[in-house]
């Protein structure tokens, strides 16, 4: 291998010398370059010198590698500037691979061919052209130039930057092997060597930020999913459940499972299951718990069948119009709750929109018995005897006054000051502070490694800036409560639910039917999350695992039903943010060069200690309650709107609101015609409209299998569309290449 | 002239007929390139053609230009791209002037030397490189390559983009004459030819968002210092004065000053003069309204006599040192006093931050008449007793509790909820959301004429927004109240200050001592302006009038001083805002072309029409009274940031935080050494911490004499810095150029 180095004081040599020494590969060699007017010449003298062996050329060279080339231009005075530019042409010459003379000049013909020439006039030849942002291997070019665009099709052309992805129709994870439980036993196989580097990767810095990032967002899903499902159950399943099951599932998901990036939550669906399950059963005089705990086994038996019969392998019919739809749909719901429940606080905090400053004195809000003379008072008034004789009203607290039967009396009882200004600053002052914390990476100032941990520490830093404004203002904004003692919120349950005796023999078959709902629902949620989870975008090194996600997700229900616990499935923009939170990118770079996205931090380590702290939240409650929870919701509208990035769909949604020399040089823009593009957004927007319609009735049981219906108008548009239109827009390869590939595999594998 | 057009098919030709001709010259004529394959040949063919007369070929050009020159190749089939190639590079040089064979030959050769290479392998050839911002014309690409580096010292080389300016040493604005009045003359002169077409100039929608924006600055402006001033003279001027005197000064010195761009304004140290003023008449019993004339009288006479003397010649030593140190100072106050008042108002409505919705009930606030015991009471009571025998103490508001000797019991009185916290929401939500809009010129959304208005109505439209959000929260934030009686602040005074009878003769005389500190003031704080205003970036085309500025400053000073209203200078950031709020661009442009800068819509009908609104505010008062006074302090803090860009103070300040790799090419960065700069830019720094901490204590009174010091510092850098390293830095020529460039001059002269 030859490397070029340019010929440099010996003052930067040592200044430099560590850090390009890091882009180097191990054997480079240095080609030396040398070029300079001299008084006695009268026409250029070139020379051009291969050493047999390397040698040390001391300070010549920037970095500390033996030279292997030598290049020399000398010539009269006065052409400076053109001896210069053909040193610069050789030293790229150079970079290129030649192994002997013929090598060489094809080489230099082979340069001068493709060669691009930007024309006097239109740039000036003294500023620096950015360089692109990413290279295109000498391979790819070759192919470029010769093989057509046949290359381009699979939508991995250097410059469509992270917008590779979807087709996963022929990964090897989802080929159905046939045999019973051989998608999962070769999803363990695959997993398996990978299990020891699964805790040691976890060694950053950046899995801390992860981790708290994460758990916070766990913990207030946990607490917010409890409370509505407390409402749902008549407190049957709580807050405290909500907890435990997040805590119990979560970890020994991340422990086991085939994805471990993924994290389990509680979703929308379910809730809605268990509120018509739990009236159905109080309408009939079921044991709800009983009722449910036979559902659960059902679904997670059902499931099971799904595993041992490779049934996963159906997910590559996702496509990305598919997988992109529905985690778009998923994080605008996302967002609007973070939205709702800002409105819902401020319901629960009116401001007093009529308080002028000088009527102060006429505001007032007092405690007073009822009026003797009505019915009702009089019991009440009894029962405020049996507490107190003469009880003094006015020092009583809103609460204990309502308790004690009496009446809050004023023009400023339902008014509450300041708490929902306050919330909404801290709402949208701590998404506005994570958005710019973590695009300060990409920013000018203070060096790589601190923009970099500023970046990955952003929602924590935020959350963290936005208490201490809490703190600071004073205001009695609501804060995350959590449960502090460890007991079942019903006293009527235990942390058993036993499987007999609750209700009639035939419900426990019975149970069978509402199950299979349960199933899909599950299957839906968690296959399509896993998908998104395992994207070719994010690069993910150690394999996916359907099959054995699925097989613990069986496993944890039947956990979770005898232990009375809400289910669990994949969780969309949750494990999203925990991806994005563990991405890499390259640390060295030589200057100009952009950071390179190298991955996903993948290990298990984050998801199980993320777990563990939600189950041991009951301790941190007297920290966890200086946290407000609009800081929290600002967060999860930093998620929802953070998980729409670089997706395709929309960026193809923004193209409709550019004029056309604005928009960027997407790979599909150059092969698809402008309205294509729009129709199929337009199409994609509808489906999404109506599954958002379906959603707010009581259909958004069957939410997950919506899916279906994406993919069946997915399919429905290969009527509409060319093959060639649709492998740009989704990312699938057409039939002949899929062969032509296959045959290349082939013959690659005969060599 | 020969215009490059390009093949292509009829369709688009009707599509891009209109907007293509209109960046084309009048006698366009196309030269047509024309390459194919074909089957029949062996070698390639080309030909030239130039055709005696140019004609039309109808849908063969792009716009309907006749056609010249006509280039066809044809070749054997199977290097398309090659002749694509070779057509666009002679496409290229078809747009280089060339007048016969020779000029053609000789711009192939020219061509070939200086077209720029980039090596195959770093670009994909498939993407498209973005075109350089700005195109340097042919003459200044011939002059970088054979002269050397002379040219860029005046920091004018096209892609320091806006940063050019100071340097004002020799422009003619500013030669001295020698003759009496002769400066004054010169201007009267210059600004004259322009007189209608400052009138006509200003018909443009752009002018209206101008107008309304600088509107509500100003008045916002006369309201606080009307305040302040009411303060300081215990109402001898007030916020009426303050009115008054804005709108006649402004409107004069807009309709005929030199510099109509020039927005009047009162300033911090003439408050600071007024306050000491008032106190030292107060103890030594003299008339202030009858001093205050006198020292005007003086004051101005002394300015006239600047005038008459062309002193303002002066003003060419303020190098770009001095000028932006002064007005980033400037804008630096601007932003700490937005903020300052902000703090001001939280204190004044401050927060409960001890409430807990649960004890609604233990807070109160009632009116209760003193208790009677303590011997004010009695006093009190008796005075009550005046108005009512019986005051129904519980129904009085907080005031009229208080006038009638009541005392406000509870703990809740001094608390105010909700307007602190929502205050700041307007304060933050209007400069944020006006820096997005304005912003969002540059966005890739919506086509350029609509992001153009969007973005020139920025401010405007924050303040509707947020005016709008302010009415639907309802909270009873402060709101801006001007007077809406036509009558002086105080009761002891008139609109006419009688010059006489107040004070003993000697002090008519003695006035003249403090006036000379009221000129230094006032002809400082109004040329440092001026400087600013006429900076070269802003591309003025109709000349400045230093003199003539001056001359209508005294004159109006006479005029305030007899009406007993405070008076004007030259308001630094006002005016800039006024100036940005004006900006010009190329409207259409060819694809990948960026919009060109092209000066300010200079004319006088803004400035005019902004102070005649501010004279006729006292009958807007119904519709200004819903705009809520923190989003006009949330403007003025707008005005402040945007008022520090494109400095290059602060570009110099932002260096200091970023790596060397990501130091953007800034022209001196080319050629001063980086420590250099950063010494220069800590000297800068060091100047202003001073001055800050002046202006902070009683000196500021004498803080636009400052400026001197900046003078004197700057001077005393050239000793500490080279020739070379200054000429960039701060845009003065050195000596050596200066006689060169005089030279040239003097020779195109001759010619």
């Amino acid at each position: 291998r030859t490397g070029v180095v340019w010929f440099s004081s010996p003052l930067s040599l040592l200044q430099l010398k560590n850090k390009f020494m890091k882009k180097l590969p191990r054997d480079a060699e240095a080609s030396n370059v040398l070029v300079g007017e001299v008084d006695f010449l009268e026409s250029p003298f070139i020379a051009f010198v291969r050493l047999q062996q390397a040698v040390m050329l001391g300070a010549l060279t920037e970095v500390p590698v033996p030279t292997r080339f030598l290049f020399i231009l000398l010539g009269p005075k006065g052409k400076a500037k053109s001896y210069h530019e053909i040193g610069r042409a050789i030293a790229t010459l150079m970079s290129d691979e030649a192994k002997d003379r013929q090598d060489l000049i094809a080489g230099i013909d082979e340069f001068l061919d493709e060669v691009i020439v930007l024309p006097p006039g239109e740039w000036d030849p003294a500023i620096r052209i950015e360089p692109p942002k990413s290279l295109p291997s000498s391979d790819k070019r070759k192919n470029m130039y010769s093989g057509g665009e046949n290359l381009q099709m699979n939508g991995d052309t250097p410059h469509d930057g992270g917008h590779g992805g979807g087709g996963h129709g022929d990964c090897e994870e989802l080929q159905r092997t046939g045999r019973f439980c051989g998608g999962l036993i070769k999803d363990i196989r695959r997993k398996a060597p990978f299990f020891a580097s699964d805790f040691l990767d976890a060694l950053n810095i950046q899995s801390l930020s992860a981790i708290l990032f994460i758990y916070l967002a766990t913990v207030t899903n946990a607490i917010t999913f409890g409370g509505l499902l407390g409402d749902a159950t008549e407190n049957m399943q709580g807050v405290l459940e909500s907890f435990l099951g997040t805590a119990v599932t979560g970890a020994i998901f991340c422990l086991f499972a085939g994805q471990p990036l993924t994290i389990l939550s509680s979703t929308g669906p379910v809730l809605v299951f268990e509120r018509l399950l739990f009236n159905f059963s109080k309408d009939n005089d079921f044991d709800y718990l009983e009722f449910r705990l036979w559902i659960g086994l059902w679904s997670a038996f059902q499931c099971l069948i799904l595993v041992a019969t490779d049934a996963s392998f159906l997910v590559k019919y996702f496509t990305r119009f598919t997988e992109e739809g529905f985690s778009s749909l998923i994080s605008f719901i996302f967002i609007y709750d973070a939205f709702k429940k800002m409105i819902k606080l401020a319901d629960h905090y009116p401001i007093n929109s009529h308080f002028k400053v000088d009527y102060i004195t006429h505001y007032s809000c007092a405690c007073e018995p009822l009026d003797p003379g009505s019915p009702s008072s009089v019991t009440l008034s009894l029962l405020a005897l049996q507490y107190n004789s003469t009880i003094a009203w006015s020092s009583l607290t809103a609460k204990e006054c309502l308790k004690y039967g009496g009446q809050l009396v004023g023009n400023n009882c339902h008014y509450v000051p300041d708490i929902t200004l306050m919330s909404f600053i801290l709402f949208f002052g701590t998404y506005t502070c994570s958005m710019a914390l973590k695009k300060f990476k990409t920013s000018r100032y203070f060096p790589t490694t601190a923009r970099k941990l500023i970046s990955d520490f952003a929602i924590i830093l935020s959350i963290l800036i936005f208490c201490g404004i809490d703190a600071l203002v004073g205001v009695d904004t609501p804060k995350l409560i959590v449960p502090s003692e460890f007991k079942p919120t019903s006293p009527e349950r235990g942390w058993f639910i036993p499987p007999f005796g609750g209700n009639p023999w035939w419900v426990y078959l019975a149970a069978a039917i509402p199950a299979l709902l349960v199933t899909i629902l599950i299957f839906m949620d968690q296959q399509i999350t896993a998908v998104i989870v395992n994207r070719k975008e994010h690069k993910l090194k150690k394999g996916a695992g359907y099959h054995l996600d699925l097989f613990w997700v069986a496993i944890l229900m039947i956990v979770c039903s005898f232990m009375g616990l809400p289910w669990y499935v994949a969780a969309t923009v949750i494990s999203i943010a925990h991806i994005d939170s563990l991405k890499m990118e390259t640390e060295t770079s030589a200057p100009g060069e952009q950071p390179k996205f190298l991955g996903v931090r993948e290990q298990r380590v984050t998801g199980i200690i993320v777990f563990i702290l939600t189950g041991v939240s009951v301790f941190m409650a007297p920290i966890l309650k200086f946290i407000p929870m609009p800081v929290l919701y600002g967060v999860f509208l930093y998620m929802g709107v953070a998980s729409l990035n670089g997706v395709q769909f929309m960026d193809r949604l923004k193209l409709l609101l550019m004029p056309l020399k604005h928009q960027p040089d997407f790979i599909y823009l150059r092969h698809v015609p402008l309205r294509r593009v729009h129709l199929f957004t337009f199409l994609q927007v509808v489906c999404l409209a109506l599954l958002w319609i379906l959603k707010s009735t009581v259909a958004a049981i069957i939410f997950p299998v919506m899916i279906l219906a994406l993919v069946a108008v997915r399919k429905a548009m290969d009527y509409l569309f060319s093959q060639h239109d649709l492998s740009f827009l989704d990312d699938v390869i057409p039939e002949k290449d899929k062969k032509k590939k296959e045959d290349e595999k082939k013959k690659k594998k005969k060599k």
